[in-house]
């Protein structure tokens, strides 16, 4: 039995909001903390360099000893990638269903903290029982198999959590969302829903996976030689469904990329994708079959489909290439900020002789909810309070929207920012503060280390590079002993610029005989004159700006 | 007359082909050379620091001699952005409509090279008559209005250009596609048509631009507070119609951004914008009017809208800011690659407490023609060849596709990427070689002098910075003079990572110590055993790749 009473009910993010990915969603109960999932993303352009984007866990760390767990929603990368990061800082118990549970020990073996992890697999119907609150499930529908909702049971209602979800009314695999026990949940008193606003801006609903299904078939049936299917390795529906294609179509399946095979182990290990053993053929052996037998099954690096098409394409794929006459069919959504990638690699496909099926056939659907679904969650669970969560801030702020017309009022909607606090306290809710939520990036091992400094340094040396002066000086002698020597990289062809560089020199040792002749070696202020008269320089020579780094020896 | 027998036409492409922009095209009738369009290209991410991408002009500059000038198709950048580069090598006339020219002689005279143009005015009624062929005008009907196509009549059948086009029953300035013009030639041959690809892949009509009007003034009338109109500077259509709109509810209008601005006073000069200058106040006075009283159309550097509207939101703009409840109306089409940029700059907006209006309400239509246009345009000119132009391959593939749809011998359809000679001899046409047409990259006053070293650096750069290691040494004594020292930038928090700077530096002077014992001192050996031996410690470190470079001076 749960301690009753007056505790209040802290919800924020760490990661998850005015953003696609890095999802981490904090509930406290009294003094009891729940984390959901514990995701990444992958970076934006401007963040030169930089592998991976994780939560800040600040505040989780200063407040280990109250944390109860990691509850997991499904095993997608933004909502379980940051646990291999995460666990080396925060040991507490992982919570989550068979499927999940199975990606993410395959994640924490790579990164070599397996070892230190606390895996518990839960079921739809497992309740874990705390002091201030208890924690149970409810099955949902996704583009992966066993996704779940939290609900973290409070003496003043439930906070349920949705995860990513759509209402699939058929789903690939046959298991549906648990309407009873949603419902039984908001005629039971739901404080406060978290819903996925992914697609808060699209009207309808979004289609079942299963409508995929035929037109997969149809395209693999018809293709005339082989047909190459790209999709995400996290996509495990899809993967299924293109199994199942190919065996009706007498077709072999040959698989590409090392995280697609890993996913496809797991998922038959764990009996979440149901394939003869005998339809799997190692891509080594694929000449041995005809074009018309042959399906590829294809990702790149990270799961990301798109690069190893590209590389295909242009004939650089360590496995294979595209033949003229081959049918690619792109089955995953685009990320956003991707789209240039996907038309120019379409571009090189086209160029390699494939025939490209993409957008116009239906061999793809979304994993999340469209408005009409979203409104139908939000009716089913009718809850007290309503944060919209994972999606841009647009996409909150149209889930928003539809929670208004669904006739929440509109003071009990809250449309937060990573670390914005919802509070309810004595029967109120209201923003009660922030806590750190910034992004942690990740570059190579380093966790956190590359900062606004660094950055801003690659993006100027990746703008018009570097232009480095070195000399060498003797204080004693009041001279130059070596120098000064221009080096650049990134700048300019040094090869059709000697005349630049010249002049550059020139000036540079100006600079330094007059420091020299008045006896005021300062190294800084001579420093920053090279560093100006330079800048000035070859700005007005030619227009670019490169970092300029003058370097004294002194001897 | 023109020259009657039997001369052989050439047509290709030095950019537009394959790509969105950077258009250039040329047909060769006899020894005639006639060049139609002459723009530019924006960057794309991997062009680090690239401002602006032209075509490769070397054919045209060995044939001078040849060539009887440029024909415009109208004043868009993509079709007019290079001749202020192009003009500086290469001087014949260059042709085009009032408002192109007046467009034209805008951008020359920022470069500082009008005086040396060569500008002629032209209508839709002029015909230019040359030795070998003549040159006639169409209007068209595009996003800017005095857009025309451009037909070179031959003995062998006119060659058509459409230049960017949609069919616009209801064009904004009622001023029509000259469909009997256009009938005309289909009727009296044509041998080659070349028809904008844009929108290959795009099903039905493409809709009118007056179809905008009744819904940007919806927009603008129920706004409660200010309106701000993001669009191209170039568009001059949307122009006029905020300006329609704006007095209709009885709005100021104030222009943000100097291209709009020139953009607008060039077209009022010529009469293609029709506006009361009393509508017209200084962004200066937007204060001295009521919020509900003020339209601001804003634009950006380059034309770019959403740089502008980015600024505003977070209040860095330097003439104004967005301000709680404005409407902010985006009524431009989202440029390739750009799709990350107009989400995050929604975002800004909302949460700068901005209802923004994009995408779900018909506030912008694109100005090219979608499948069904160009299946008409294909039929009314009823060409003997085909070559579909400006557009990614698989828009052109698109494109090739509808011409076979309508009829056309796919033999007679010629799918060319930049550089492809379409050729035309004896009555017979085939691809005949290719003609040079790479990418021509613009860096600062650089043209063309940031190749793929340069970029290649830039890419490194900006991936893991820089290491530096300098070391003066002297040969004589045979012994480190000063140094090693190490600077890096890019790379990681110097503060942070003492101990890993600290190993480098011994790392370093171990190899310089060992190779100066043993006397055997090769600067590029030496330069090699650092680099490789401090790449690798690095990596094993911290899994990051900055570039290294030993740097040594010898006294």
């Amino acid at each position: 039995m749960i301690k009753q009473g007056n505790h209040p009910v802290r919800i924020f993010a760490l990661g998850g909001l005015g953003e696609i990915g890095k999802n981490m969603y904090v509930v406290e109960v009294g003094p009891e903390i729940f984390v959901i999932d514990a995701g990444l993303k992958l970076p934006e352009d401007e963040l030169l360099g930089i592998d991976a984007v994780i939560p800040d866990i600040t505040y989780l760390e200063e407040n280990v000893a109250r944390l109860k767990g990691f509850f997991l929603t499904h095993g997608h990368e933004d909502h379980i990638g940051s646990l291999s990061y995460v666990l080396r800082r925060i040991n507490v118990p992982i919570y989550g269903t068979k499927l999940t549970i199975g990606l993410v020990a395959n994640l924490l073996e790579d990164s070599g903290v397996k070892h230190l992890a606390n895996l518990q697999v839960i079921d739809a119907d497992t309740i874990l029982n705390f002091e201030y609150a208890s924690v149970s499930f409810f099955r949902t529908t996704h583009s992966i198999p066993d996704s779940v909702g939290v609900v973290i049971h409070t003496p003043d209602g439930a906070i349920v959590h949705t995860g990513d979800f759509k209402l699939d009314q058929t789903p690939a695999d046959g298991v549906r969302f648990d309407y009873y026990k949603m419902a039984k949940l908001g005629k039971e008193g739901v404080l406060c829903l978290m819903s996925d606003s992914t697609n808060a801006e699209c009207p309808g609903t979004t289609g079942s996976e299963s409508s995929v299904g035929d037109e997969l078939c149809d395209c693999i049936r018809t293709a005339e030689k082989r047909v190459i299917v790209a999709t995400f390795s996290s996509n495990i529906h899809r993967i299924q469904q293109v199994f199942d294609a190919a065996q009706k179509a007498n077709r072999k399946v040959a698989i590409v990329g090392n995280s697609m095979k890993r996913a496809i182990e797991v998922s038959m290990e764990l009996g979440y994708i149901d394939v003869s053993e005998k339809l799997i053929i190692p891509i080594s052996e694929i000449d041995k079959w005809d074009d018309h037998r042959l399906v590829i099954l294809a990702t790149g690096v990270q799961g990301e489909p798109l690069e190893a098409l590209a590389k295909m394409a242009v004939k650089s794929h360590k496995q294979t290439a595209i033949k003229q006459g081959d049918t690619v069919i792109i089955a995953a959504t685009t990320i956003p900020g991707h789209e240039k990638l996907v038309s120019n690699t379409i571009d090189l496909l086209f160029r390699a002789g494939a025939n490209v099926i993409y957008g116009q056939r239906k061999v793809h659907v979304s994993g999340h909810a469209s408005q009409e679904e979203l409104k139908m969650m939000l009716s089913i669970m009718n809850p007290r309070y309503f944060i919209p969560i994972q999606g841009e801030y647009k996409m909150q702020r149209a889930h928003a929207k539809l929670a208004e017309a669904t006739g929440m009022n509109r003071d009990h909607i809250f449309l937060m920012e990573n670390g914005d606090i919802f509070e309810y306290k004595n029967s109120r809710a209201k923003i009660a503060g922030k806590v750190p939520a910034g992004n942690v990036l990740i570059d190579g091992l380093g966790i956190g280390d590359v900062g606004n400094i660094v950055l801003r340094d690659r993006r100027l040396l990746s703008q018009d590079g570097i232009l480095i002066v070195v000399v060498t000086l003797s204080k004693e002698k009041n001279q130059i002993i070596s120098g000064p020597e221009i080096i650049s990289r990134g700048f300019v062809y040094v090869r059709e610029s000697e005349e630049l560089f010249g002049k550059s020199n020139e000036i540079v040792q100006q600079i330094i005989l007059k420091c020299l002749k008045d006896r005021t070696i300062d190294w800084s202020t001579l420093k920053t004159n090279i560093r100006e008269s330079l800048s000035h320089f070859l700005f007005e020579k030619t227009k670019r700006r490169p970092m300029i780094l003058p370097i004294i020896m002194e001897i």
